[in-house]
Parts: structure tokens; sequence; C-alpha cells
């Protein structure tokens, strides 16, 4: 059920709810590309964070962690492309640090105001001085174009700028929910995942905010798969600056639960979006697991399917290849019974209660050709749902993955 | 510590071991490659096999499980490939009974004595006319001819057959255990992953041969990975028919300790050559992970280096590439400090308590270009040490299991 109030915002980008301005540039980390960008709120916004599961974490998602726990605000995030500041110890903790500390006085803001993202090349140190510079350099701005830069900035491999938003009312008030992300294209030498920023002119508490970015991310980004590997410096941060002038959001208000819509839909846009755009991808592959044991053994039924090499380069070659399918809900870990399984490939049935129905191979094939590809399983085990996201194994993901240095 | 009456046999078949024949023919189901074999004891042999922990489960690894179960003892194996039993529902149970019942008949043996392997297509009716005919044309010898005739009734997309002996000393008597498996090629459509026999003439209960057989795969077939993925199918089993006239080999025995060194060196060897012939592998990679907290958590880290599609494709492009394998040990869900992790690649360091070396890249790369890549972790944990093999991720992966319908 989709609230009535809930809009799609199109044209979207980060600096449209009210109170955010944003910032994208070349900085000379990279040659020409953008790689250093801010964004900025008027006044200290509610944050939250959700961190890579990674026990190797970037230094600058220590920084971030560090600012947000003190209290519960941020005014501006700084973002850089290109190096991800990760395993580079002592000097890189320092480097992250100089980095909050330069935004902080560029713009007046508590060092605590402000947090530190990075993605590229790991194990490198960071060209600190470069970065520094190009922080004096920044100008926010409220505009289209400044947040389509921000978007550019944050890229590695990623051939595209994936953003979203979504308005809806509280009360009377109009709130609007921005995002953009950078997607699982792992760069030189990799580790550059994802990152996502979210911006909300909504009234929230820091807490009900982590509340609900928690909830909805582990429906949405924790439910992609380009290649099972999980990055050093995953984050997803979501700033709310409470200039939509409504009563505070709650769990307890009505609108409470509008919010958490608009929170999804922009969240699974974005995570939908960087499954697109997976290296070497031609196709988006969306998973619907039903009558799984629980809702988080659906996502992980889905995940495991979505994830399997076997189950990609049979879709990447339009080859209807369901054994692989039911050989993967054999060994994901969840509650299922061989005799019960139904499989549709789009909207074709080929197994209704683990009976082989009389499909039409090419037929599925052709479907197969298409761009975007969908698979439902019901087990018939229980009542949970759950759906994953992830893009085919091609030849340009060996390519891109194993040529890089020399 | 390799005893030194444990010795490698060159020109090694699983009909080495006394009181073994074997035979391999083409029965039809495949065009012209050979596609049933058949290993035969003399006598009622003490049986024991590890199973795929895959939920769907092929027909034929019920019915040896059966058969296995009732006495201990097996004096025949029936194996086919081309046709994988699998998802086939009551009429693949009653096919792999029927193949139980050919061999019974045909041989004079009890049903129960008879074990039924299969390794092909998945969700197809097996063509059990073919196979029950085959069964009537299978004329087994002692003969190097007939046990290399096996070897290769038993493969799939494997590009070799897979052998591995060993004899050792149980007091006077010589003792001989050899070994044939087919590797992890996923098939037209998938799902034959591993089967591997082994044969031996020692003299052991069935139970001590079960405790052997579990601790040693444990160590090799399950510490190899070629893309994560887990069959219905899988299965190792072993014969030791007693042949060898010794003193029952119990773990109390002198001699116990060889014949697990003799049982490890031929899985492992087995183990090896199939992450060497993994689907488009170029080259066998070895990770060895010490200092772990425990050995379960060395070879899980392991496992996880060599499973990691970024380290595979890096190797295969020659690219010494180590913050990825430091992103894996971060994910590995394993104890470990991301400040005290001894890396080399070869015999090349590239990082010391976590401290970079100054490496030649190039000399590195060099090294990568090889057939055989070694990579060495030191986690300074704890004092778990563990191995794991597998394979590079290579163009022609993608090609085998992108196309092979239409």
């Amino acid at each position: 059920m989709v609230s009535s109030h809930l809009k799609k915002v199109t044209g979207s980008n980060i600096t449209l709810p009210k109170g955010f301005s944003a910032a994208g540039i070349n900085s000379g980390i990279k040659y020409k590309k953008k790689d250093l960008g801010i964004i900025l709120s008027e006044k200290p916004a509610s944050a939250a964070a959700v961190y890579t599961t990674n026990k190797i974490k970037a230094a600058p998602l220590e920084v971030t962690k560090e600012s947000i726990e003190t209290e519960g605000l941020l005014q501006a995030v700084i973002v850089n492309s290109g190096n991800a500041n990760a395993f580079t110890g002592e000097q890189g903790r320092l480097d992250a640090y100089a980095m909050r500390n330069e935004v902080s006085e560029r713009f007046g803001l508590q060092q605590i105001h402000v947090g530190v993202a990075s993605t590229g090349i790991i194990g490198e140190p960071m060209p600190i001085d470069t970065i520094l510079k190009g922080i004096q350099q920044l100008n926010p701005a409220s505009k289209l174009n400044q947040a389509l830069e921000f978007s550019q900035s944050i890229l590695t491999t990623d051939t595209k700028t994936k953003n979203a938003c979504y308005s809806f009312t509280v009360g009377e008030s109009e709130v609007v929910l921005a995002g953009t992300a950078k997607g699982s294209g792992m760069i030189h030498p990799n580790m550059a995942t994802m990152l996502s920023f979210l911006t909300t002119d909504a009234n929230i508490s820091p807490q009900n905010l982590h509340h609900a970015l928690k909830k909805v991310t582990d429906q949405s980004f924790n439910c992609i798969t380009v290649d099972g590997e999980t990055s050093t410096n995953d984050m997803v941060l979501i700033l709310a600056n409470g200039y939509a002038d409504h009563e505070e959001l709650t769990p307890e208000h009505p609108d409470w639960g509008t919010f958490l819509q608009a929170l999804t839909l922009t969240c699974t846009e974005l995570a939908k979006a960087i499954a697109r755009d997976g290296e070497g991808a031609t196709k988006l592959i969306e998973v619907t697991v039903e009558g799984a044991a629980s809702s988080e053994e659906a996502r992980a039924a889905a995940k495991s399917i979505v994830g399997s090499p076997l189950v990609k380069t049979a879709i990447f070659g339009c080859d209807p290849n369901w054994g692989r399918i039911v050989a993967v809900l054999g060994y994901a870990g969840i509650e299922m019974s061989p005799e019960a399984i139904d499989l549709y490939i789009g909207d074709f049935p080929v197994l209704v209660q683990s009976e082989i129905e009389r499909f039409n191979h090419e037929e599925i094939s052709g479907y197969l050709t298409g761009s975007e590809i969908s698979i439902t399983v019901n087990l018939h085990t229980g009542n949970g749902i759950g759906k994953a996201w992830g893009c085919d194994l091609t030849y340009d993901y060996v390519q891109i993955n194993s040529s890089y240095t020399t």
C-alpha cells in the first residue's frame, strides 16, 4: 500500500530537500574526473549511518562513526573517490581527521558535525595535500547541477550516477527525501563497493532515524550482490535537518509509515541501480522468494540465488537452467522441502510443487534476452517474503577485474 | 612427518589394492564417451561415504546411504555420468534402485552390498533401459586399463582423469590405497561437481573407516572450491576389503597414523587435481593460513580467499592485488587483527605485521604467470593452520557456463 501523498520526484537530487547544498570537483586525486564532493546542511542535521561488516574498516568510517556518536548530528559530509584510505594505518587515521578538520574550518562547523567517506584504491597513502587544497575550492550550492556534480564525484568504476527522490506529507507539511549512491564496481585495485548518501528535510531524532535506516537497509542495500565481496568502505548515511517544519516524526506518528515507505522506495531504487550497473553487467536480476519460514530466510535464499555464479552465467547466456536455481536453494541454509518448490522465470512456470512444467525452452530463452530478469520461488514453508537484486556474470567482469595494473 | 614405509605409487589406479576389479564403458547415455563404470571387490568390503550437504540430494545418494547403513559393507559401486538422477522424484528413486538391483543380479551380490552414484544433468529422466543394458555389458577386471576406463566413465566436463595411489605397511603387510575422482566441472546444465572413489586392501572396520574418511575429507575435498557451489550429487566413497591380511587397523594400532597419512595424501592429491582442472582454470591456487585461532578458522579463511572472485580474477590477470586478499580476511568471519597480518605471494613478502613491504610489482606479476600459485597468510592470533585449493576465474569459466543449450 503506497500512501496517496507519497510521490516519486523526477530530476531527483540530494539538494531538493530544504536547506541542503552540495558540490563536486576534480581536486587532482584522479586525472580529470571529479573526485571530491561535499554535502552541506544549513544547520546540524539528525544523522545516522550503517557501515560495512568487514573487520577491516577504512579510517574515514571510524571518524564518521565518532562524529555521529557524539551528538547524533552532522552538518556536512566530505567524500573523495580514487583512494579508499583503507589499510593505511595511523597515517590514514590522521588523514581522515585532517579532512574533517579542514571542512570544519572552511565552513565554520564543529568538527564532530562533519562526516568523512572515501572510496578507491586500498593500501595506498592518501594524497592528503591535494585533498585539503581541494576542500578549499568547494563551493556548495542548492542547485541541481551541484547535486549532480556531487553524484559524479563519488563514482569509481560506475558507468552512471545513481539518484532517487520521493516526496510525501507529514501532517500538512511536504517532506522531501533524496539519495545518491555509488555502485559495486570494484576499483583499482578494488574495494570501492557501495556508498550512499541520503538527505531529507524531515524532523526526526537521530535515534529514530537510525532505527529506520537500519531496517530499510536490510531490505534494500543489504539485498544486492554483485560478486559476494564485502568492502572495507561501505557506508549508507542519512541526514535529516528538520526544515520541512512538521511535528517530530516518531514511530507513533500517523505518518511514520509513509516516511518508512519513502525511505524504502528511495533505497530500493538506488540499490537496484547499483545492481544494474555491477561490473560488466548486462542485466538486472530480481529474485523474489515467497513462502519461506521467515522474511530473513526469504531474503537469504533470494541473495543466494542472485549471487550464484552458475545462475549468473546462465542468465548471461539466456539459458533457462532451472536446475542451478533449485540446487542453490538446497545449499542456501534455509528451511525448505525439495518436494514443494514453485519456480517461475519471468511469468513462465517452470516448477509447480516440484513437478516440472511443460515449458517452452525457446520462449524462456527469449525472455532471458531482456535487460530485466525476474525469478520467483515459492517454498511453501511459511509466510516469509523477500527480494534480492543482482546482475549477470559476464566476460567483462573477468576483463575488468583481471587487468588493471600492467 | 611421513612414515618411511609410506610410498607414492606411480601408474596409480583403483585396482592396485588386492581383490578389486573395475570397468568403464559407453552405454549410450552419452554419444561416444564412456558413461558407465563399476568397481567390484572379491568380497564385501568395509564401506564409508560422505555426501553433499545440499538439502536436495540426488536419488543414488539415498540408495547408497541405505546400502552402507545396513551392514557397513559394499561389494560393488555402479556409477554413471551424463545424468545426475537428481530432482527426478519417485521415478528417480525407482531408477536408482533398478541400477542397484541389476548389479546385484548380474554379479550375484546382495542388494545392500551395492552402492550407486550418478553425475550429469539434473531434472531429466534417467535413460534407465540404456543403463540397465549397459550393466549387462560390464566385465570388470583387475588391470590398469580397466581402472583407467572406470576413471574415464565418471568424467563430465573434466579435461583429464584424476588418480592417486599410495602404499604403506601395517605390521609386516603391504597395504595399497588408491583413489580416483571426477572434478568440479559443472555439466550440462551443471551439478556434476565431485565424486571420488577410494579402494584399499586394508583391514579396518566400517566405523573406523568412516571416522578416518570424515576427518580426512574435511582437510582435503572440503578445502577445494571452484565457484562456491555445492552440488546435489557430491560423494566420496571408500571400500576396504581387508585382503592385505594384517591385524585390524584401529586408532590404537601403531600404524593407524600411517594409514591416515596415506588417506590424507591420496585425498589431497585428488582434491588438488580437481581444483587444477576447475572449469576454465589456467592455474592451481594454494592458500595457506597460519596463526589462526583454530585449524577450522584457518581452513575457513583459506577457503574464503581462494573462493573470492576478485582474488581469482586478479590471479588470472597476474595482478599482485594484495588489497583484495586482505579484504577477504576482513569478511571471512574469523578472529583476526587488522594490525597483525603477514602476507606472502609465493615467497615474496607483501605485508609483515600489516606493514607494506617494498616489493617489486613486476617480480610478483612474473611469479603469477606460473601455473601453481601459493599465497600464505599469518594472522598471529593462535596456532591454527589450514590450507585450501582453488583455481583462477577466467573468460572460459563464463564461456563454459553461459552457453550449453542453444
